[in-house]
């Protein structure tokens, strides 16, 4: 076997066999296929793509590249929950209380943010002294005894991806949904959980800009989780405008505590308990109406809520030191309309401008600063009325770069659904 | 402008503007742009094809990447000819002073062998003492004084091509077509000719093994010598058995010595006729009929014989002393039939395992050793006469090794024809 028949064979756009698979990628990570033909075979396979085979295959031997966690440990069933990035995606920090209050677990190892995207580790950390490492066997313990524990990535998970997906960064190969499949659901599928949400964010500022794309992601993590014996349920929801009202790490912490006390966004609390719903039900094996009845009677009672503080009591956080900049400038509308659109790209590049994101993986960012959207799409707006709350640092941006963020026009557009499908 | 953008273009179908394949091409040489980027984009251009404009684009990059030869110092018209790779191919040894013989200038420069393909200048060594590095003063005066000169490739010329054909090669990219006639023409607009033929094979042991795409590569590299103002000839032919009967470096040399003596196998001969004719044809301005007529004449004159004793005498080379091994062992057929095929790739993949030709860039080759064909496709055999002499070295092959070069059967196959197409 060789690596050059094997990408000729992708050109061709032939399958690949389980061998040749292993071959390319188990030689990528010993160095023995050079990353100039691991690109190669990336492109074409982006190009021509993979049949569902392959890709489940492509998936195992990734997921088998590294360490695979074992929380067989944990007496509650577990349930993980990942979103494949949204700009102003707090929703793991209201979603994850809420679920583990209605009795089912929740292990989660989350990532830190890159590119114009957030990351939950960082969000929890502008809670004062909030730890995100704890040792494994605090993390099992924590899970046992109250349900709950969000910590950050642990142990050589998934190798392969890592180095692969290095690769595709910088190729012009992200695009490719087998490829993208397989690096999502091997890192599930190495992180131990029983069963597995996928919240697939479809539009402006998303991985994926369209509908038809979305679904068919989706369906593929879905076969996949179904052939490692781990259910897998995806929602498909938009992203074309920024989730709730803060964009931010510490203005998203403030607003997923008011959440949990009551006061929601409306597109956050559809989210939100749609996926929750969807999470005790499978957790509990129960009905999804039974589910959301639960899901909403703890967020009334305050019970999603205590579960938040015990988990930042858990991990040593102090929950009345949240990190927000001081220095605030309101933005004011030029024009009177309909807000239209408010582009989630271009404000989490904004973010990242502030000093709020990553350009590089080792960058110390700013956890004060961020937005606070007044104005949703579909609201009317008057000239001279606030659009926008910014919370600035020593990043550098314009009024300018704000305002076109938004189109604004006398006629209104109609609002997409938040929710356009669930696939299982 | 960024090179992610550029593949990414590329991977959509899209086409690159000069200015992006500019920067991609030159960025390459320069080290900007990776090599794992460039084998994307060479993949994604293998898959998604270039339009005409830029393949011509490329071609003139990659030309202006180096030194450009400058000829303007010979007399006569300057034509070269060119083939994209047979084996057993010596057709430069007999047609380069045929062609000189009636009055056109051949100031060639010719590669070594690598892979399974012979290359003139080996040949040309197999002659003892025969000098193929000579200064640029000698070679254009030679060529002024005998209208021929057969040397080494010399100057820094076209180096974008050698960093992106060394890519090609260990990426899975060298099928593309756009790639393919951007490469051969930027060599051969930078040798400095003024005409250009090239005889573009097709079948087992050619570069393309179909007709169409042959086709697509002659009209594709005709079109681009028009844009640089060279008048540029494709012949398309075939490649699908050994051409003439000898295939090694010496071996070669003796049958085209023969030939040009008056004693020539027929596919050999109708192929070097044919060229010469075209050569003669755009090198001097006349009819085709003519032309051929004069090339006729003057190999059974003798005059295209004593063209390459001049060249041999100017170029050091001792003609009484060519190397061939002197262990000879004749191969006899194990059956009776019609000879159907004999197996281009195979035999000179055997010649380069007898020592005949380079594994690697540096190897040293053994220029004695090879074969010849007592038999040719269309030919019958009885069992046990022979089909092939080995003159062998220290190389290790097997009987059974060169009999499965040959496919015999009792019902003989149509032979195709020789020269399929002369595109202009």
């Amino acid at each position: 076997m060789n690596i050059i028949d094997i990408i000729t064979k992708k050109k061709n756009s032939l399958e690949l066999s389980q061998e040749e698979l292993e071959f390319a990628i188990n030689g990528f990570v010993d160095g023995v296929v050079k990353d100039y033909q691991m690109s190669s075979l990336l492109m074409a396979i982006t190009i021509n793509g993979m049949s569902d085979e392959e890709t489940i295959n492509l998936t195992n031997i990734m997921l088998n590249s590294g360490e695979i966690i074992d929380l067989s440990m944990i007496n509650n069933v577990v349930v993980d929950k990942h979103s494949t990035g949204g700009v102003g995606d707090k929703t793991t920090l209201v979603l994850a209380p809420l679920v583990a209050s209605c009795g089912v677990a929740i292990a989660k190892m989350s990532g830190r943010g890159l590119g114009h995207t957030g990351g939950t580790i960082d969000k929890l950390e502008a809670i004062k002294n909030f730890q995100v490492n704890i040792d494994n066997d605090a993390f099992i313990k924590q899970v046992n005894e109250i349900n709950l524990a969000v910590v950050s990535q642990k142990g050589n998970l998934v190798p392969a991806d890592k180095l692969v997906y290095a690769l595709r960064d910088v190729t012009g190969t992200t695009s490719s949904i087998p490829l993208i499949a397989s690096s999502i659901m091997s890192k599930k599928l190495a992180s131990g959980a029983d069963k597995i949400v996928l919240d697939v964010k479809v539009g402006n500022g998303a991985l994926l800009d369209n509908i038809e794309d979305a679904k068919k992601l989706a369906t593929l993590m879905v076969k996949i989780g179904k052939q490692n014996n781990k259910e897998t349920i995806c929602v498909l929801t938009n992203m074309d405008e920024p989730l709730g009202r803060a964009i931010g790490n510490g203005l998203e912490v403030i607003e997923s505590i008011k959440f949990l006390k009551g006061e929601a966004p409306e597109d956050l609390y559809t989210l939100t308990t749609s996926l929750a719903a969807i999470m005790v039900s499978i957790g509990k094996n129960q009905d999804i109406k039974t589910s959301l009845r639960e899901v909403v009677e703890n967020l009334e009672n305050g019970k999603a809520y205590q579960k938040f503080l015990d988990m930042v009591k858990y991990q040593g956080g102090d929950i009345n030191e949240i990190a927000v900049s001081s220095k605030v400038h309101s933005i004011r509308s030029s024009k009177t309309g309909f807000i239209n659109k408010i582009d989630s790209l271009k404000i989490g590049n904004l973010v990242k401008q502030l000093g709020g994101g990553r350009v590089n993986k080792d960058d110390v960012i700013d956890l004060g600063v961020g937005f606070v959207l007044n104005k949703k799409v579909g609201d009317y707006v008057v000239e001279n009325e606030e659009l926008i709350k910014v919370y600035y640092g020593k990043g550098d941006i314009t009024v300018n770069d704000i305002l076109n963020c938004f189109e604004i026009d006398v006629v209104a557009v109609d609002k997409p659904p938040l929710i356009y499908e669930i696939i299982r």
